[in-house]
């Protein structure tokens, strides 16, 4: 099983999501691209539509909950 | 660790999200409201809005993406 991407933005829904991420899945990066915003496009490509989202191993991009869309993040 | 569940109801968006979840998550309890519509309540109570869902050992919920609201199951 390779590595996730957790994507999120340091918004309120971004760190509650984080918590239970961590907690439940093995082997995650965590990037916030509301400070790491070189990553952003990396995001887009993938397919991340807003923040939090998981991306999995075998590439589909799991938006959990609603914090904040990437458009929010570019400001 | 405890136990997650993942409620869904059959959709698309919903067997996309569980291949992921079953992959990415240990002790994961499988619920299709759709077909067992008595334990919508127990969805409900739990704070599901939304299928696919995860409900992690800490009582929060993950909706992942969006398949069909728990309305729209009840049919």
């Amino acid at each position: 099983m390779g590595k996730s991407i957790f994507y999120h933005a340091g918004c309120p829904v971004c760190v509650s999501a984080e918590h239970d991420v961590l907690n439940l899945v093995k082997d995650v990066e965590v990037v916030n691209i509301g400070v790491n915003k070189a990553r952003i496009s990396e995001a887009e490509k993938a397919g991340v539509k807003s923040v939090p989202a998981l991306l999995t191993p075998s590439g589909n991009v799991l938006h959990l909950n609603f914090g904040a869309s990437i458009a929010d993040v570019k400001g």
